[in-house]
């Protein structure tokens, strides 16, 4: 899973069931309270932590014997509760790591230990047999010897600074803190500006002592720890690197190794601030401007002179199975039409935060539901619970699964909820905005365990706090002012990547939710390394489990909503509202970027970078900025318009005659919201990645995980490929008038003389 | 002196010789060219530097004999330069430390140091006869053994935190960081929340190996460099804490040493980095929030459980001589016209860059004055040079010299101009903004050492750079957009206090301006250390001495065009419209309390902080906001738009009819500008401090050196005193309505026909 280090970031509202449930009838919402009730009744926290406590008892990385157990485990569980379950397997390309070293040759010597000795007082940590080493995965093979780096945080404008600097990284190994990005950018860019490894560490600034007391005083990264991960290039795609876009089934044709674009061409080693600490201090050269200080006790310096390591990782690279889980249970009204449901089992090393904190609460709300279908209750819709393998070399298990049948997926699917690592804190929810006001109804019926409020009032308080402190960033005061006003839905954020959402989202145009806990679960420190041990998680996760229950009664209730509904809970003003902003972001960005470049060619005009250096320290001109030209979002604009406008008509139609439709009606505007979603997902793509297709939300070429919304208009502006801002913005404008189209459908379904009159 | 840790805060622009001279004639510009050529002649950096080597030779703390001796140097230069030259002498209090020590007591044991070492390669820092050892000057004497708590840089937002976290300083010893705010405001600040002691360190993350190499191998603070100073409550008045308001001359009648509010009432020590860890290292209780966070290899936490400390100073209270040389140059023209020019000559221990980098700039002005006298030429008005003493311990020899001759000063004196430390780097000049553009006019005239362009254009070029950056500040940004205009003046910054222009500016109402060089000169890591030596200063400060010669041309063009010029240099535009800005911030903050208060309201009554807790790690609900009123800044604004009239007026009228009336309008128009700027400290003083005068400049009682504008009024808004608000409102707008009468009495002098026509 991607890592959150604090929540807030988009989400909710205080409101009564029977206003949450729409255009409901008043025996519906009591059923569904009854239903709902019947349903939380079998979520027992301490019965979750039990299962945490089997599954994340040895190491579950893919391969991994314990987490092919994990897979059978769970297959019996699911059959165990009344689903009708199965293991899917795919073979995927998966480099097994052989041996790994990095070592300082020049001007002292020091070998980095890259070992996470146990912890006294916490035993999984102690049960290091087929536990992984110090590794990423889809890295290269590689031993090369050559002058160090230091390159902060490793992201663009680390490089843009390092060339002011007069630093160049051809022929060198950098070295990076992890933050700031998605930890394969840091390889990718350094391979692409010419060095010839990557060694990867948490600074304690970001990710240790600094933070809290170190494991097992606190909850912090201990000095020797590690942060494993994934540094396939997900921002072209995700899943197996050998089979883009087909599912990696026995027989599937498969690219070469070598051919593959995701996988990286140098080698790369993520090692432990201790080890770090050895190599940074060793490094000449210039100090480091501020933002680069770390908290290690160095000076800390750009290095490229004596300082020399040798690096040397090795791989097995044969294909491996992965084992999915899919347990089915069939609608009795809607069979057709399925509510998908997923987290992922494989965990880099024991796992017990991510990704088994945020599977106990899944495999919690089958249990339940599997009970609910033992009393005689069946869903209306179709549910299929997803628990799948290699999350984390890079959503292989979610991604091949969703490319395999994409075709009954693009026909049956309405919605994936995801979820993966959870803690103590609150409810954190991404995704389709069009789902946004079903959020906030069931955020207003899920109780907090620490407070007793709702956790939709307690993350509104959150927000208010938070965007109201002194410093607060323009985003989070925005969100305040929001916070605010009670009679205000929370907003939900937008989804990037980092977890296996991606295929359904943006790949074949689902609505899509991911939903977690968290901001008070101090399990940062711990991500990816060996110390992410059930006796970590019991103690500052979430002790006595009480937040897996908020989340199995929180995914339930969305589950069961959806599945339940006769009319849609989607609510598409807040979709074309949410749009609207983006627009205006990407606007501001572009005249930003107009005045930068303006102001920019007079200072190099004028010599001004060279007048305001220190001659003892000088600094280049930075690259010229191009010009920034007047776009041509007029197509943008006048669609967004118009979906305001048909949003509006559709929601307040929905609201007034929702209820009185007949079932044929109401199940044929349950139909259209899954195709008003598709239509954000155009087959041409995004330019030079377009197996993401989705044009409103996609991870950021330039940020990985991190959402980039109107991609193929926004990331235009930013890398300054201006003919691209014209062509994405008529794209994205098409995208948006069909969705509006779908909607003028969905309201002369419900009153053909009333759609007729709003087309005027 | 205060230490500026970067410039470019406030100042200029490249404007030919003949626009720099306003009014003045074509002849009297070539006269001013070639009488400033001359003086050039005789700036030497070289000799400057030889100066610095004798001066910073051994400890020159007040009471100290070399100190004394450097008067004696001085007086005898003055004179041998042909200046009428005298030592002036007053007797002050002054503790001279006799022992100190800090010690953990408890859960551990140590014993801090308190000892800068000898430097390998520094030959001064062995020099260790006589020197200060760590000490503050005006705490109290005390030995007191209590808990330690830190308090981060212990300003009143960090109590605020504190009172949140639940954590009192009652009857404990607080450890606080420098930074961010006045030294003296942290004793204070701890005293007013009942603490019985404080220390406070140097950490590496703002002053230390965190920013650049130790010295030796680096200029930045060694691990076990302290900082030195005064902790005496400048805020409500500077000088002598014994004789506020009048002259410490023998006979003064002075305030018991119990009764002068000046002078703090728990004892303080400042300590070293290296010594800080081993204490703060021992705290226990909650981890600190992120902001509080330094770069010592540790967790920090808040303490105030079981480690406690003890600390115990004493030192001995007797009166103490100081030595002020005053050097006149009789006006030739207008004696009664008085330019005054000043820089300190006291350190706190040896003072390479503090003060004597300033010092020898002066001394240099000096010597080309006298250079010029001898070949005959005599200033028009009478020049008088000052060094000095006793500036560290609170401006003592300024203060009392100010308060001793007030009377004569305010009849004569048109203009102070200071300086202090300097170094490599760029022009930074702070005070009276009718002065501007003549600070402007010299900046376009004098060449940078290191690029050659003129030091305006390089400061254009900083400041167009630095508020061009990503993530620069809104006042960043606001003078790059001034900057980026060739059109435009470079602003000056205003001044608050720190060094010796205080009682000139604050409390007599004179025009004043602090001049220095520095950005690039990295001698903040030694400032009040035993490691501010000439060789230190040599290597890193300013090799060569080339912006001490840069400085002493600056100035020494000031001096002379305010001595030569026929009519006045000032530019009132420029003082109406900076007046304005910052009327235009205290309605801003005005309204942010306002909107602050009511959204608190908000969530006070909701909860919200309750609910945003982390019931593991509670915080408090904040103390309730004032509910903010609306202000009757109508009086104010009206003046401020009458200001902004009868300053154009006047600027035109000079700039049109300057140059062409009688010798006696045009001395009549020089003694207007005194008269003009007097109005801005009227006897009423600012609230609680009466001592500061100015209602448009001043030092913050809650920033200390850092200046805070239109005082009266800002201050009340900020520190809730609602009905201060308006009575200062009215107040400032009396002093700008006199300040306006007189520029409307410039405009009659040189039109009487246009200032009536203006009136209506």
């Amino acid at each position: 899973m991607r890592r959150t280090i604090c929540t807030g970031s988009g989400t909710f509202a205080a409101l009564l069931v029977a206003s949450s449930l729409g255009a409901q009838t008043a025996s519906n919402a009591s059923a569904t309270v009854d239903l709902e009730r019947r349903f939380d009744a079998s979520i027992v926290p301490a019965e979750m932590g039990g299962w945490m406590k089997t599954m994340a008892a040895e190491p579950n990385h893919v391969g991994s014997a314990h987490n092919k157990a994990n897979a059978e485990r769970v297959l019996a569980q699911f059959k165990s509760w009344g689903w009708d379950a199965q293991i899917e397997t795919f073979e995927v390309l998966y480099p097994t790591p052989i041996s790994e070293s990095f070592e300082l040759v020049g001007p002292t010597s020091f070998k980095a230990t890259l070992t996470e000795a146990p912890i006294p007082g916490d035993a999984s940590s102690a049960r290091i047999k087929d536990e992984l080493p110090a590794y990423v995965a889809y890295q290269s093979d590689g031993d090369v010897t050559a002058p160090l780096v230091y390159v902060n945080y490793g992201m663009q404008e680390d490089y843009k600074t390092l060339e002011r600097l007069g630093v160049s990284v051809q022929g060198k190994i950098v070295i990076a803190r992890y933050g700031a990005g998605w930890r394969g950018l840091k390889p990718k860019l350094a391979q692409d500006h010419g060095a010839v490894g990557c060694v990867i560490y948490s600074d304690p600034r970001d990710d240790g002592y600094s933070t809290e007391d170190a494991y097992p005083k606190g909850p912090a990264r201990p000095a020797n720890g590690f942060q494993r991960g994934s540094v396939a290039d997900m921002t072209l795609y995700p899943g197996d690197p050998l089979t883009p876009g087909i599912g990696a089934t026995a027989n599937a044709e498969r690219l070469k190794v070598s051919d593959a674009p995701t996988v990286l061409k140098i080698p790369v080693l993520p090692i432990s601030s201790g080890d770090a600490q050895h190599f940074l201090a060793a490094l000449d050269g210039r100090v480091v401007p501020p933002a680069w200080r770390g908290s290690l006790p160095i000076t800390y310096h750009v290095g490229g002179g004596d300082a020399r390591a040798h690096l040397a990782v090795k791989s097995e690279w044969g294909l491996k199975t992965i084992y999915n889980v899919v347990a089915t249970m069939r609608g009795s009204v809607y069979p057709d039409q399925w509510i998908l449901r997923g987290n992922h089992h494989d965990g880099w090393v024991f796992g017990a935060s991510d990704p088994m904190s945020g599977h106990i609460a899944m495999m919690s709300e089958a249990k339940a539901i599997g009970a609910l279908a033992s009393q005689g209750w069946r869903p209306k819709r179709t549910l299929v619970y997803l628990s799948w393998d290699a999350e984390e070399p890079m959503l292989l298990g979610s991604t091949e699964w969703a490319e395999t049948h994409e075709g009954e997926l693009k026909q049956k699917g309405l919605v994936y909820i995801n979820s993966d690592g959870n803690g103590r804190g609150f409810l954190n929810v991404e995704g389709s905005h069009s789902l946004q006001h079903m959020v906030n109804s069931v955020a207003a019926d899920v109780n907090d365990p620490e407070t007793g409020v709702s956790v939709g009032a307690r993350l509104r308080a959150r927000l208010q706090v938070a965007g109201t402190a002194p410093g607060a960033a323009e985003e989070a005061r925005e969100k305040a002012k929001i916070a605010l006003d009670p009679a205000r839905d929370l907003p939900i954020g937008a989804l990037g990547s980092g977890s296996d959402y991606s295929s359904f989202l943006q790949h074949l145009g689902l609505a899509a939710l991911n939903v977690s806990f968290g901001g008070e679960g101090r399990v940062g420190g711990v991500y990816h390394s060996a110390y992410d041990t059930y006796e970590h998680y019991s103690r500052f996760g979430d002790p006595g489990f009480v937040y897996a229950g908020a989340l199995a009664k929180t995914v339930g209730r969305m589950v069961l909503r959806m599945a339940e509904a006769d009319v849609p809970l989607e609510r598409y003003g807040d979709f074309a509202d949410t749009v609207s902003r983006y627009l205006d972001e990407v606007k501001k960005l572009a005249d930003t970027k107009r005045d930068a470049a303006d102001a920019q060619a007079k200072m190099l005009a004028g010599g001004a970078y060279h007048l305001a250096d220190d001659p003892t320290k000088t600094s280049g001109a930075p690259t010229p900025l191009k010009s920034v030209p007047h776009f041509n979002l007029a197509p943008l604009e006048n669609a967004i318009d118009r979906l305001k406008k048909s949003a509006r008509a559709y929601d307040t139609a929905l609201s007034v005659n929702g209820a009185s439709q007949s079932a044929q009606i109401k199940s044929a505007l349950v139909e259209l919201t899954r195709q008003t979603e598709e239509t954000l997902t155009p087959e041409a793509g995004l330019p030079g990645r377009t197996w993401y297709k989705n044009l409103i939300y996609a991870p950021g070429r330039f940020t990985g995980y991190d959402a980039k919304t109107l991609p193929g208009v926004r990331e235009a502006v930013e890398e300054e490929r201006w003919d691209d801002v014209d062509r994405y913005a008529a794209l994205t404008a098409s995208a948006l008038n069909a969705y509006a189209d779908r909607l003028d459908e969905g309201v002369r379904l419900m009153d053909p003389s009333r759609a007729s009159r709003s087309r005027n």
